[in-house]
């Protein structure tokens, strides 16, 4: 059975298309965070931001719509090994879901600015989603990922 | 445009109907931590879980495939006040699409033993990815929620 979604909104990021997303950024602790843009959320759902403004970080769950290929086995820009793609978050995966923290800098009506934007310009969003104190998980081993921590 | 995805797998939990999940579990810190359960991977994804196992946490994005109203106002249990269903959790929301973080106890095969399930046995999963360093935001601010944090 398949399960259909409608967008609530796009993105607009200073990436136009997905080559201009440094994948480097992925390598540094810092990664996306200077990157600003804008979450625009269509009219009709406008009403469902009431109160959002208190929150610093918010999720974003959007469509990866110009992946390309379904993969099982991913190679991460780390180190170039092959892992299973439910232990990545690249973006070709069997549903091209992707899954954002951005930062919330003000609100304007319908218009969320935001900061740590890794979408490109256009990306539907399907679901937008508070990030609150049990996201907070501080005794998290990174399998993987450990050894490129620093 | 619709944007159409197919279950990788299925959440088995004790929960067998919605009315059996405990709605005050999410006042408490705890929550639902005690709570365990099984993600269940079809056969042509089990691929995809390799080297999972590395990972304490997990992002789960599920189908709220039994909520029935979509709302843009919601009324959370902590004081049942009208609040934006983006500054929300509700499962009563534009696109029915859940995200929960579960403990990874222990892989066997394409069975993946977690804990902190707050899904319904049954509930579709569409992916998983891995909670990585990035998703830890310790200087966060909870909004209306944060009068109900002890």
């Amino acid at each position: 059975m398949d399960y259909s979604f409608k967008p609530i909104g796009l993105v607009h990021s200073p990436f136009q298309k997905i080559e201009e997303v440094p994948r480097e950024k992925n390598l540094h602790p810092e990664g996306f965070q200077s990157i600003q843009g804008t979450l625009e959320i269509f009219p009709e759902f406008a009403a469902g931001l009431e109160e959002i403004d208190g929150f610093t970080y918010l999720y974003v769950i959007f469509v990866f719509h110009q992946a390309q290929e379904k993969k099982l086995i991913s190679h991460p820009p780390h180190d170039g090994q092959p892992r299973g793609v439910f232990a990545t978050r690249s973006p070709r995966r069997p549903n091209p879901l992707g899954l954002t923290i951005v930062r919330l800098l003000s609100r304007e009506g319908r218009f969320l600015h935001v900061q740590e934007i890794d979408m490109i310009e256009g990306t539907p969003i399907l679901d937008i989603k508070p990030y609150t104190p049990k996201d907070i998980k501080s005794d998290a081993r990174f399998g993987w990922l450990e050894k490129f921590q620093t």
